[in-house]
């Protein structure tokens, strides 16, 4: 039995899912901690992630430590990485996080990026391997698919991947996470949907405090 | 006891409270109704506005006749009815409303129109009374809580008035009901916003399968 293609990403109530990069991750990558981009940056990202990598799940997932919250949020993430058997990330995402996973990256999943650049599969600590695709999203997914078995593909990001995806009419249902937050400005999520392709319906809406988790399985039109 | 000054509308997931105009409502006024923006006009406005209208007291309210959905959205709607003690509006939605709203406009209670127009109060059947305000959104503010006593303001829109009055620090809350459809393109609600100036806090979630209210209380930063 073939698993899922879903998508699971965190929204600012005005659309956003990251803040503008606007030379924060340069700053970062050099130390220059009082960058105003960087920290803007900062600040917007907590504001849209802080709910989660205060969550008992995540921390031990990024090896934060012990401690953190339990109860429906930390449930919900759980459950998201139970189910994935396999990653698709863009190459930007690749290329950003790069640098910043720790050695034992938070995926261990076989993780396909779609990307130009010919490289062997990259292993790391914890069951990730990067495998590097270069004929085009379908391939990417049907590699995915084939490594996640029964369980789902999970489209990891950033947003012109999960567009891409989206829009192809590659996705069967997704998850957005939204937090009461506006940025004004950012990486915006679901600009450039093609509203022709595809249709929702709502699966399910978890409500907590801090977000709203709302679940949608899509239709092809 | 002063009332509240809130807004409730139903916007997309990609972010649009209404679909563009685009040549639309010349059309309908026309009685071109085959134009293929007009058509567009409607599909996409029924998508966002189709579970409202089926209620029961929107049927009601629009004396479209009996029957109707009852239930969580049908409460829904008599709550934000009945909490209403005055409405503001801009002048573009007034503009757009004038003609096809029936001569028992459905507001039912005073409506201070911000405008440079200079014209005499106009009153009709069941309780609306159109005032019009040349001097800012802060003196039909302080007109519409003279008019609501004890009960709450409503600021009814367009999005360009919502967003004025939100980024004034005007707005005590707001409930966005989230339809799970795509725009693409149309009228966004939140662009614009000034993520300097307020904050937001998740006060309620109310999930039903077609549309999901979500009530947020608003913070000065």
């Amino acid at each position: 039995m073939a698993g899922k293609v879903f998508f699971s990403v965190t929204m600012s109530l005005d659309g956003f899912m990251a803040p503008l990069d606007d030379g924060a991750l340069e700053a970062m990558n050099q130390g220059r901690n009082d960058d105003p981009s960087l920290r803007r940056w900062m600040s917007q990202w907590g504001e849209l992630q802080g709910w989660a990598l205060k969550q008992r799940f995540m921390r031990e997932n990024l090896q934060f430590g012990e401690g953190g919250e339990t109860g429906p949020n930390d449930d919900f993430l759980r459950g998201v990485f139970d189910r994935t058997g396999s990653t698709v990330l863009g190459k930007r995402m690749f290329d950003g996080g790069e640098g910043g996973w720790p050695e034992d990256a938070p995926f261990h999943t076989p993780v396909f990026v779609v990307t130009h650049e010919v490289r062997e599969p990259w292993k790391r600590l914890g069951g990730t391997t990067f495998h590097f695709v270069n004929d085009g999203i379908e391939s990417a997914l049907a590699q995915a698919r084939e490594a996640a078995g029964d369980r789902d593909v999970r489209i990891g990001g950033g947003a012109e991947t999960i567009l891409q995806f989206l829009n192809a009419g590659l996705v069967d249902e997704f998850t957005v996470s939204l937090r009461p937050v506006f940025f004004g400005t950012g990486v915006p999520l679901f600009k450039g949907v093609d509203q022709t392709a595809v249709a929702l319906d709502l699966a399910r809406t978890e409500a907590t405090p801090e977000v709203t988790h709302l679940t949608y399985t899509v239709r092809r039109r």
